[in-house]
């Protein structure tokens, strides 16, 4: 295979927006190049752990994950989030199958180790198939991947989506050329955080070390950046932040902030 | 293909006991041809219910499923028991993929008409994509099929596990013997219901008539008999009716009830 695939990683905020997800999963549907779809869980792991009386543990972003919460994570991200948005793709005429890396040992990880914080059942990527999911590309269907993975010992863990969506397009990368598209709630990087419409359209190596010298570029961003930028060294062909909204523009390089290690 | 292919179903009563089901895939995974498991729910999903403040309704041992219980089966069937289910039996070497019926279109179903009762989201099947599940066996994986199927419009629909199960087996029968075994709490169809030893071995049309001509047959079995008999005729070459752990005995005819239509 050689055409250029699509691995796009959508966040929480798509996910508990109805209307914008239906909208967006109607034009991620109509991309007519492979694609793989990672996405995050949203609030509803929150508003069912509470319902189930479990409190949800938040660090820096990150969820802490004794087992009651992995059970929620496993119930929500694997099934009702998964499940509903492969049943919307199928209406689409999109041959999706929902996966956690689990299923055909897609994403194998190991449990991260207790340094100064216990984050529970969370997994670090340890390997990627990527043989198998090229092979569910090829045979047209369209993988629609839950923030879940798995260890060689049979244990769930909950993982990151933006890592593995990262650690996907790396995978796939020495088949063919790989876009790797975050969409979130803004237009794309912004050179100023309270204007949505200053969106910076491309960043290579040296402009990104510019903004960043210049302190252009939101803090909140670095880690982000500094992860896609680690993506296109590893192989990854185009990086691209963009609006969910955006979606098929972005795809095309239109919209959102293109990164890639050419000028 | 022409080799023989197991379409398993196991019940709730497995998946309620964990030291059984782990028993069970361990037999499971070791069976050499290709083979198919399809799950029920157990008791998880009306404990979820129960936690988030959902009452379960059951006519005739079928689930009323409103929108609310919808999102529970989806969680739990879907997420929880297929998840577990898949990451255990990888952990067994067995290349386990988990489904529902919208992934990879595998099980189309209708929402049943309201006719005296309204069962709410409950799915009677409409087509099973053999082609599909033919070429995932093929490929080396393992379905694990979730309770769950879907319409054309992209709804999810709580399904039968036992159709579930016979559906897949008729459908798969054209294009190889496919053997249908359904794992239960009892040995095989028993002639003295309270004696758990007196397994009938097999079973014809014949002598299935007899028994029940003589209400021999306990009645709550008639309905499942009198399904794998259709089964039989649409082509699948035996049905097995046996208990969990017996399976490994049963996958070879040595163990249970084998249904089949010449003596």
């Amino acid at each position: 295979m050689s055409f250029p695939v699509h691995v796009i990683k959508i966040g929480g905020n798509i996910i508990d927006n109805p209307t914008a997800c239906t909208d967006f999963l109607r034009v991620f549907a109509q991309i007519s190049t492979p694609k793989i779809l990672i996405h995050g869980g949203g609030k509803i792991a929150t508003q069912t752990a509470a319902k189930l009386g479990i409190e949800t543990q938040m660090v820096d972003g990150r969820r802490i994950t004794d087992r009651a919460m992995l059970d929620v994570v496993t119930m929500v991200y694997g099934g009702l989030v998964n499940k509903n948005l492969v049943a919307q793709l199928q209406a689409e005429s999109c041959n999706a199958i929902g996966l956690t890396g689990a299923d055909a040992g897609i994403i194998r990880s190991t449990k991260r180790p207790v340094k100064t914080l216990d984050y529970g059942f969370v997994g670090d990527i340890a390997e990627v198939n990527s043989g198998q999911l090229n092979s569910f590309l090829k045979s047209g269907l369209i993988p629609v991947i839950a923030p879940l993975t798995f260890t060689s010992e049979g244990v769930l863990l909950n993982t990151n989506a933006d890592t593995m969506a990262s650690a996907t397009a790396v995978a796939l990368a020495p088949l063919q050329p790989i876009s790797l598209i975050y969409c979130f709630e803004k237009k794309g990087v912004l050179s100023d955080p309270d204007d949505d419409e200053s969106v910076i359209p491309s960043l290579t190596p040296e402009s990104y070390a510019t903004f960043k010298a210049s302190g252009v570029i939101n803090q909140g961003m670095i880690p982000k950046l500094d992860n896609a930028f680690k993506a296109l060294e590893s192989g990854v062909k185009w990086v691209i932040i963009c609006h969910a909204q955006d979606l098929a523009l972005a795809a095309e390089g239109k919209a959102g902030t293109v990164l890639s290690l050419e000028k």
